[in-house]
């Protein structure tokens, strides 16, 4: 992959405050594919314990969004348009994973998709899918 | 309103330390309709110097499931299924307020949707909607 | 109402034979809202003899986009990129009617709405709502 | 895979007078992945000459819902709680074929996806994907 553009997704990541907020970071990145992970920690967690469906959300959206870019011109940014989450599991466990994919790749519009999972050990769980749209501008 | 379900979405809220980390508190509560504000600050943002979409997704989210549950039995517990946003534009100024609001209570599901709005002064600028579905447990 | 918007639109509806092929019949135009009615009738059933739950969405998607059209220019033509349904009762009745609402018009982009009735007699039932993005092209 | 899902599939598919309406057959049955596919034929389009997407949406959330009784018991119904589906493509070409898949399969809630494609010749084209909500009743 183009080094210019992993420079770019890094310092657009390193630009957003909320990923430093929950403790995420870039894991992975290919192009059409881009991970981030969070360590699972106290102040991500909703009533009853576990992250809250928001953090699922985010950093399946932030993953899918720089998957994206990995397929855009090296000039465009990126924004989420709309974005779909289904709650598969219960989000418990040492560690967040998201992982943004392209479904298919346009001119201004990319459809994306992105799976989220909680780790414990070696066992992978997975908590939640998305589907969405991704803008260049 | 029943005071017993006003201090249980307060008491629940207070768990939540992920509202804590966003700096959201519960601004209003009425059957079927319940808000959550939070000030625009410096930890909170994408690369672009906005509100992360994942921050008008978790405040709706929260205000959705809190509004579902006003309308759910004293011993419910509320989880979110799915949900879906549609960004309006982007989330720039001094206040975010989520609107949550029940579309259709039923006996396990009910189907929620939340409005965002960025306020500026006294402007008020639609910045999100979402629509998904609430479990009781 | 311009006049010319009306008769894109009542042009446009006729163009699709799958609006035919339901049954239905563009109902009310005005500024960003439309909609379609539709008989109950035995060639739209699923599997337990209510309407499939494609009959409401295809009705709402198409109330929806030409709700959207009617905010598009003169020479726009408009196609749906996304669109969520959240069914919330069986389609039982003597007729289904799809209102479409624009929530946002946008450039190219315009964030839409649909809700979808069943009515026996003088009662309206609420069996479905939708929400997507329409784009101009 | 039990003859006894196929034979309730099958007899459930024959009761959808919708499917028939779209000239839509059943394709293939194996454990959590059920396909439908339909000649594109005159009476299923939009105004510019595809199919309309309510026609993908209809197929998908079809073989979605099989996909998803496939792993239900033996005398559960399944109904849509809701779904979205994204559009990647315009729908020409001589088949669609609708590919329904389990994403997780719960007690009462199972996740579902669908993929649909336009068949030309020995060409398929995505045309859309979709992400949604069984229950089982």
């Amino acid at each position: 992959m183009d080094q210019t553009v992993i420079d770019k997704i890094k310092a657009s990541f390193a630009r957003q405050s909320y990923m430093t907020t929950l403790g995420a970071a870039l894991d992975h990145i290919e192009t059409g594919l881009v991970s981030i992970r969070a360590p699972m920690s106290d102040h991500i967690l909703q009533q009853h314990g576990f992250a809250h469906a928001g953090v699922a959300f985010s950093m399946g959206d932030s993953a899918a969004g720089y998957a994206a870019l990995t397929l855009m011109p090296a000039e465009a940014e990126v924004l989420t348009t709309e974005m779909k989450i289904n709650l598969l599991a219960p989000a418990s466990g040492d560690v967040i994973i998201a992982k943004g994919r392209v479904i298919k790749a346009g001119h201004r519009l990319t459809i994306v998709g992105a799976d989220v999972f909680a780790i414990t050990g070696d066992q992978e769980k997975h908590i939640a899918i998305l589907q969405g749209t991704m803008i260049s501008s």
